[in-house]
């Protein structure tokens, strides 16, 4: 027998923790309709303003990844892996990552939502490949998996439609920004999903979810915790988005850099981030005995070329040109570009990551509304980092402008997002946080 | 331009205080649509959790007094007064104060709800007078008011629509008990009749809206501090519910029992509340210097009978026998009855007075659901007061019984709630408290 909606919601409303049943009525109640949506807008507001224990987020969790399909991927051999990030500018770690741990012998299997944002998710990069799909059978998904090791695709099986109700609600009643609620909301589909290891980036920055370093961190330990008690192996970085993470912004233009990196020719954050993120995949899988291990070796996938080379047979698998990880000349290019340069003399001081974000939205590489259509080939390439010395006239940016572009807007924003000024700052380290 | 729901919601979430615009806008968002249910349960939540200020609650009711008609009385010569209880068992205080008060001149103009409740409302005890009528039009009410003094109707006007919608959502969120909603519901509709003076009768124990003398005392307080913050003159007893006010309980016995007060027939604690409340209403109109003076002088119009003429005046105005006031044999009598005798020696203990009002329900005096219809001639007749000494054999209580009532139910739930003990109890006060 189902309780009544208005016991659970005054239990919670008294600062009662809620029995792991009481939590799965609610959630059966959020998606059969038996609770309504004014009674589940008072029950978030009452979680929002008396929290939840970590049993009850653990309880809320594994009922919304039970709301709908689950994915079984035990009959694929070894360990399954996935990855989470909270969602950042410049940020393509994925495409780096996925192979380079693959070829180490971890699976990734991977499910993308599409999702609003700064630019396009990682499905959409995907897209910019001339031919490749991301909307595999779940079975077409698990066999690729299976044979060579990795495999990115959209989410075609409905996980966790609680979260999509509850998040719905929670965007119209000020509930958004509530540690369990969050930690719910994502972790529920990686349950849903089906890997024994999933790696955490959560963002800390001008262009993170989380607006302060105590809130990112608790995010972080949160998500770990409750990860952890559900029997999976989870870790998490806090990563900077005090500046981009890589210097290309766009969808074609991450893909580009992620090859660069994964073919040995660029260095820097980026590489640092997924390399980092990767290695804790390899050693929560048993398969590096620690991290520093497990960064040698993925560094030897990039040595040797096999994770590019396992990239080209991913991207060759799901339908695409796999001659684009030799030649990234076949990704979409954007007819027109425009250069932003210093107009004083300095060093950068201060980088506005969101607005940098915004400014590549404008040129049309993010979503403003689910429906909008994204031009794949436009976006930013930044010139420079946070510490940088400049002088007048050296170019900070390139715009890479479509037809459809807000060109000035795009210009003027980025403008502004880039501070030059007298003194060398001090950069905060790039991985704040471990926690595992 | 009106504010974004989110907006208001956020602010009291983290503890603001609302401003009185906001309100307006959340209270027209209500009524207009534009707050969606959710998001009004939401913000219910954290007005619950977060509570308000009294020149919050004083908005709050201003803005509900005002969303739907508000009376105009202001072409009544004299000062017009209003009562309100927070509703009780045996409690016909209405009845008897309304004839009393207008004859000594100040205006009763009194539009009642029907509600749910152990016996009918103020209306349906009208009712059990042969030919009355409760459903006058707003211009014949207010003639009859000016005519002869007084008028008791039903709210043929929509007034504070904005409260029932509030309320419906508050009883289906866990956010009905909860003072400044309380207040701002109460108020709402006393504020949109329009009168000037206005008393309050708030009940304390097993029978009472709040559960403790705690709450019944911050409810009072709060309404007579919102009330008079509204330039009207509001006073609140605290009065005791730990048993039946009057002896006669049910619709056309508690007419009765009226009658016998106004005719001077029978004293008690039914008059003593009556004529205390009735007494506030004159000091507060200035027609009293003071509350024993305003005592004074109701006791003369039932001791001259020129209170229950006038209730009879306005009987026949609303289309009644008035000669029910001299031959209450004219009132509507059950069938049956069935006596209640003590099964042993000792004292009256104690009453579980909401059970006895429960028990009348049983019977059919009243409504469970909106939809019930009553049987007016039910009910109880109560034989014995707290602290009576009674012998084994003793009459306790006569049950008035329909065709249609559940008479083992009433009868077992009636012998359950009055409790016979050895020592004599000790008896809180009926009044016990009075905030001006």
């Amino acid at each position: 027998m189902s309780m009544n909606p208005c016991d659970i919601i005054s239990k919670k409303r008294d600062g009662g923790e809620l029995s792991e049943l009481e939590i799965r009525d609610f959630v059966k109640g959020v998606v059969d309709g038996s609770f309504a949506d004014y009674q589940t807008a008072a029950l978030l507001m009452a979680i929002y303003l008396n929290g939840m224990e970590d049993r009850e987020t653990l309880a809320l969790t594994l009922a919304m990844a039970k709301s709908g399909d689950t994915l079984d991927l035990s009959d694929i051999p070894g360990v399954k892996a996935d990855k989470h990030s909270t969602g950042g500018v410049g940020d393509t770690t994925s495409l780096i990552l996925v192979p380079l741990v693959a070829a180490c012998g971890v699976k990734m299997a991977k499910m993308s939502g599409r999702g609003l944002g700064f630019t396009g998710g990682t499905l959409d990069k995907l897209e910019a490949i001339p031919g490749m799909r991301i909307d595999a059978s779940i079975e077409n998904f698990k066999k690729q998996v299976q044979k060579i090791g990795c495999a990115i695709i959209g989410q075609t099986a409905e996980l966790a439609p609680a979260d999509k109700t509850l998040y719905a609600l929670r965007d119209v009643t000020a509930t958004v920004n509530c540690l369990p609620l969050v930690v719910s909301s994502i972790l529920s589909k990686k349950m849903a999903a089906g890997c024994d290891v999933v790696v955490l980036d959560v963002k800390n920055g001008s262009g993170a979810l989380m607006d302060t370093p105590e809130k990112s961190r608790k995010l972080a330990e949160m998500m770990v915790r409750i990860g952890n008690m559900s029997g999976k192996r989870f870790s998490a970085l806090i990563t900077s988005m005090d500046q981009p993470l890589g210097n290309y912004i766009g969808n074609a233009l991450e893909v580009e850099e992620a090859i660069d990196v994964l073919a040995g020719r660029t260095e820097g954050d980026l590489k640092t981030v997924a390399l980092t993120l990767g290695a804790h995949i390899l050693r929560n899988a048993e398969v590096a005995p620690d991290v520093q291990t497990g960064i040698t070796m993925l560094e030897e996938k990039i040595a040797n070329g096999e994770g590019l080379k396992l990239f080209g047979e991913m991207i060759e698998a799901q339908g695409g040109n796999r001659r684009v990880v030799e030649d990234t000349g076949l990704l979409p290019k954007a007819p027109f570009s425009v250069e932003l340069r210093a107009d004083r003399e300095g060093y950068v001081a201060r980088m506005q990551t969101d607005d940098i974000g915004n400014a590549a939205k404008l040129l049309g590489a993010g979503r403003e509304r689910k429906t909008d259509v994204l031009d794949l080939s436009v976006g930013i390439v930044m010139n420079v980092r946070l510490g940088d010395a400049v002088r007048r006239g050296d170019l900070l940016a390139t715009l890479h402008v479509g037809e459809k572009s807000d060109k000035i807007g795009a210009f003027n924003l980025l403008k502004r997002s880039i501070i030059i000024g007298d003194e060398k700052p001090e950069i905060k380290p790039l991985i704040q946080a471990v926690i595992e």
